[in-house]
């Protein structure tokens, strides 16, 4: 059967309930009251054989008795006999079934054998199985909720989630909120047969949600999950919740719902690489996908600050700071401008404190918002403070002008193209004294935060937004051929059946992949052949380094020599490191010895890898060298391919970048040289899976260039071949 | 006249508010109208030269002619004249007054006159001054709201703010939580006459108040300002937010209150090293107040979990591991004893998920508290999930027995005098489905919170405060002896007219002062002299250092030689270093060579010295050497004399601590020694205010021992005698 489109399953006409029931308190029952109670506008169907009706409707003792085809099945009965259930429904047509019942893959192996049949026959019959071992899905543009949750508010926010709580945490929030409302629910449970990205291209297409929010523990395929993120985040914003951040939060998360939860530090990287939005506190989630619905991306990080008190333009020129944005630079004339408007006493530079200026008349705020969105120089307004509540605080006469007010600074928003947000405290502190202002200011889709440092976290995730899109508009560079030096290489290691790639041989591949190789490296076979590398190489001091197959810690076996500067000890290096290496293994197979130029003071140390990362596939580490830079954990990580802007985006996001650009009056390093060699290997690694981890370490990062102390690559173990010949 | 205690200024029997008016929105009918209205016991005078009376009370014309003694003055009239009010006040007895109008030293020159003839005059008359340029000041034990702020909920929250706005930010929040309430609020305004100090103590001794909340700008007097801090968190909690914490803060503080805000690296370690729990956010000052003022500290780091599912155990795992707490390690009893009321799904292992094990008997939730508080090994609770709202989603019938659970858990609570805090969706999202069982636990003194990582958050700062106390409580090192080595080498200094102490001076006070110094080190003032220095030391190589007042960058130089390791060199150094210095500097005074042994290789390189900051006076720097440390700013500070807790806790505090127990096979170095030289630089500087600048980089810590490899003291200016001899 060909797989069906997920909007098929999502937007049903007609659904049949398998497992309905009277009781009250079973699921059987409560998804039927809700979809009646919610004005489902199809069929519904109970099936329950001992069971007339339900709720007034009839009930049919079997899938197969049910006269009509159908498109969805909600599933509530227990995991075993299922399949069956499956195929009766891919005869009665069905295109998804919602599976509730645990008991899956999650709880053993029995469980994941009831799985794959389960599956094997949904496959056989084009039926798509959400769960199973999930809470279910709603449509509230469909009026479909066979979830069970109450008080659903219709909205274009899409939820995906791998925690039935959570989910019900985030839609009591958005109720609470008042004005977000949500579209499609999907409970993930057991990835059995529908994959993440399959829902993420689900939403990517659902015309009703504008924004997606998913809470992800963990994948059954990164990679795709990645793509399929990629194809989303360049359609609407997604504001992701990674939860098992740390090893506390994976070993609860494992035994949550038996998915691999990755680290959080290549997780981190490589969804913020494929666009998404990463909420880091679950408090955070609804703020954010509220502001990302609501907002237009900021240009670029440049915010001003409109507060009616010092107190919250500290803070929030503080909170600013700390999340990477920047108070704008007013113009002179905004200044001039707003001083014109303002009490003597204000501050008329960024952050604007109207110092009592608004306390008569709240009107000014439209005036100052006004001067502030229209100067060049502003690419988004934060507002904090009393705003809002000045028939509260002051006198009940000044909530007329807060009303007209509202509507002036919304029309400003709308016409300037640049987000607005507000945090007012009396945003939504207590209902009974909520003022008309706020929900006016709300409506017109200006968001209001009761607290100050979310409104920022907010602005910065319009920054992220934006950088996000600029991004993923680079162009992903095609991968190294596989007809090149490496490739050959390959083979004679598949023929050797060895997994080390020897030095000389991986910088040969490195070379032929496009990375810049300043040091000349020469591999010589005899004290002979050494001398004459030397002689080749200028005379200059060289390292001398073993290369064997069967020594991998090259120092520990006495196989490096360094500033080696004459024929004699050229010799004599080349001898003893072949003792030694003599010494270190029994009858190693050793290649030679390789002679490169000793490397130029003067650079600053760094670290390229690439590893295979369980969840995501190939992925690339950067980071300084050095033992305090391992303690400190400051390194980032990318998935492969690496577009340009991914790099340098790496080079700029380890917390010691600025080492990168020169500090104590050291000149800034060639970050051209390091892209172009991060993007050399992405493509070698791209193209050659066969690249279990790939080690440049160090690579020098000099004023010009860059040099490459050392290069190790390990290939997978090679595909077996039929195991008796 | 002796200096009131503060009680009687924020416990006024009566109250003359100079500047009433008939005006509803002026200040001076506002306040009066707070007083009847909050039931003010005492009289009340209002003075205005042109009303007979406002809102029934008899006005007079002067301060003068009021025909009793009062308490204390509100004067809302303005900056002008203010000090003829204060006499007329003192004259009649005042205690306090608190001076509303801003244009004083805020406001440049003229209004700094103006502030302080006012002050001279009210210190006079023994009249304390709250403010000028401040918001006002309230007392809910005395019924006494002079700021004008509506719907005080009275309660045991003090509240110290340099800002208006963010005191009604508080104190609408507290309003809003609807369990919290506030005793004293005094809007600090201009440090005028009252010091910051002086509110510190105020509130330790308040008997209403048990935590205090203070939103800090800048104060005048910092050193004191940590002793008052020092005095009251041995009595108190207090939550302390320092605004102007990064520069965009700091410029916009500035422009605010004129005080002086310091940098937030040192504001951080000196304000937690006194005991405050810093808040970093605006948005979590008063859910940390509230549960400081609720719960008793956290015991140590280990806390317990439990959660009705998955999605929620998982962050709650990751946000404790983030925050510094620890999952307990459950005893096998508490697990098999879980394991025996929840269903076969649940993780009994901390995080407790139960697994649906509540869902139809919420009472379980008790059960588990028991079992999980009653285990040696967990200091507090953390409930997580649905707790509380199982009658909103499951069934009504459930609410009872949710009441009755509550009423279990407060009471398992109490007895158990461990914390245990709440997380709940349903806390307080709205207020028309606010869960009465949620209502009964959080009035048997248990926090509620809406968010998990607030929550979180409130242990984390419960186990901050149970570790402050600890560290307060350690003694206080004496000071060096003003009669020791280094009282003889200022003289010496002071009569040369030096700032520089020479390296061998240094060094011989830091020895006297108890600084191990394990390497010897001793100076020549001829070649022949450095011979004999080298033949002392063993005929080490060793390193030689030019020492002169003339010459404090050694190395630029040409003043230092490395690893000199024979007669001849050492002679010839010498004269190296000599001629150097002489090339280098015109006519230098050379005192001589120091002749050091070479320090050993092992080390990890640290950084200790001493700075005078502006704001907190003496101190403390710690971290580790390099540039990377540099650029990644990973240093602690400390005010002096540091307590050995001080001390020891800087070595855990850098990001980088790890380093210190040794990492890739390196030992741990020898932690002893580095207290003890920070213990003992701590001791000469606090002995020694002279001691401007004191910077011992690097210091190489070894697995045994320290040693000092260079040395640098500068005193500050001499006091001036008489400028005219």
């Amino acid at each position: 059967m060909p797989i069906r489109n997920l909007h098929d399953v999502f937007y049903p006409d007609s659904i049949a309930v398998v497992g309905a029931s009277r009781d009250e308190t079973k699921r059987g029952f409560r998804s039927i009251q809700k979809l009646l109670e919610d004005g489902f506008p199809g069929a519904i169907y109970p099936i329950n054989p001992k069971e007339p009706e339900i709720l007034g409707l009839k009930c049919y003792a079997s899938v197969e008795e049910i006269p009509q085809a159908f498109d969805l099945a909600l599933v509530c009965t227990p995991a075993k006999a299922l399949a069956k259930v499956i195929e009766q429904c891919g005869k009665k047509g069905a295109k998804g079934a919602v599976v509730l019942a645990g008991g899956f893959a999650e709880a053993g192996d029995d469980g994941r054998r009831l799985q794959e049949e389960m599956v094997s026959v949904a496959r056989q019959y084009g039926v798509r199985i959400v769960g199973p071992n999930t809470s279910g899905m709603f449509n509230t543009h469909k009026n479909c909720n066979i979830v069970g949750f109450s008080n659903l508010r219709k909205g274009d926010i899409g939820l995906l989630s791998q925690s039935g709580n959570m989910a019900l945490s985030l839609v009591t929030e958005a109720q609470a909120n008042g004005q977000i409302g949500l579209s499609t629910y999907v409970g993930i449970g057991n990835e059995s047969d529908i994959r993440f990205h399959e829902y993420l291209d689900y939403f990517a297409d659902d015309e009703n949600t504008r924004v997606l929010v998913a809470y992800v523990e963990g994948m059954q395929d990164g990679a795709a999950f990645l793509e399929g993120l990629r194809r989303i985040t360049r359609k609407k914003p997604v504001v992701l919740y990674k939860s098992g951040r740390t090893s506390a939060g994976i070993s609860s998360a494992k035994s949550h719902t038996g998915a691999l939860a990755g680290d959080y530090a290549v997780s981190e990287g490589v969804l913020r690489q494929a666009g998404a939005v990463l909420a880091t506190k679950s408090d955070e989630i609804m703020s954010l996908a509220e502001a990302l619905s609501l907002l237009k991306p900021l240009r670029s990080r440049r915010v001003a600050v409109l507060a009616d008190g010092g107190g919250h333009a500290t803070i929030a020129a503080d909170s600013l700071s700390e999340s990477g944005l920047s108070l704008a630079t007013l113009s002179p004339e905004s200044r001039a401008r707003l001083a014109g408007i303002l009490p003597p006493s204000a501050a008329t530079a960024n952050p604007v404190d109207v110092a009592g200026g608004t306390d008569s008349n709240p009107a000014v705020f439209a005036e100052c918002a006004q001067i502030l969105l229209g100067d060049p120089e502003v690419d988004g307004l934060l507002i904090t403070g009393l705003y809002g509540g000045y028939g509260v605080r002051f006198s009940q006469s000044l909530t007329p002008i807060e009303m007209e007010t509202s509507a002036r600074i919304a029309q400003i928003h709308n016409e300037s193209g640049k987000p607005v947000v507000v945090h007012s405290l009396y945003g939504s502190l207590y209902a009974d004294l909520r003022p008309a202002p706020l929900a006016g200011i709300r409506e017109a889709g200006i968001p209001v935060y009761d607290s100050l440092e979310m409104a920022v976290r907010c602005l910065q995730a319009l920054a992220e937004v934006g950088e996000a899109r600029s991004r993923t508009d680079c162009p992903v560079p095609a991968p190294a051929k596989r007809s090149s030096t490496f490739g050959q290489i390959v083979d004679i290691c598949r023929a050797e059946d060895r997994a080390v790639v020897l030095e000389h041989e991986a910088r040969q591949a490195l070379a032929d992949a496009g990375v810049p190789m300043t040091a000349k490296a020469v591999l010589a076979r005899s004290p002979g052949e050494a001398v004459e590398a030397f002689r080749q190489l200028g005379e200059v001091p060289v390292a001398m380094k073993v290369v064997s197959r069967d020594i991998i810690h090259k120092s520990d076996a006495g196989g490096v020599k360094l500033n080696v500067s004459n024929v004699g000890a050229v010799k004599q290096a080349f001898d003893d490191i072949l003792a030694n290496g003599r010494q270190f293994v029994q009858d190693p197979d050793i290649s030679g010895v390789l002679v490169t130029p000793m490397a130029p003071k003067g650079g600053v140390e760094v670290i390229v890898g690439v590893v295979r990362d369980p969840t995501y596939g190939p992925v690339m580490m950067f980071g300084l060298g050095g033992i305090l830079v391992e303690v400190l954990k400051d390194v980032v990580f990318r998935s492969l391919p690496l577009t340009e802007g991914d790099a340098r985006q790496m080079l700029e996001e380890i917390r010691a970048a600025e080492i990168l650009n020169g500090v104590r009056g050291a000149p800034p390093t060639d970050k051209n040289a390091l892209v172009q060699l991060m993007l050399g290997i992405s493509a070698l690694c791209t193209a050659f899976p066969e690249i279990e981890e790939l080690d440049l370490n160090p690579v020098m990062a000099y004023p010009s260039g860059v040099g490459i102390l050392d290069a190790r690559i390990l290939l997978d173990a090679a595909p077996q071949t039929a195991a008796t010949e």
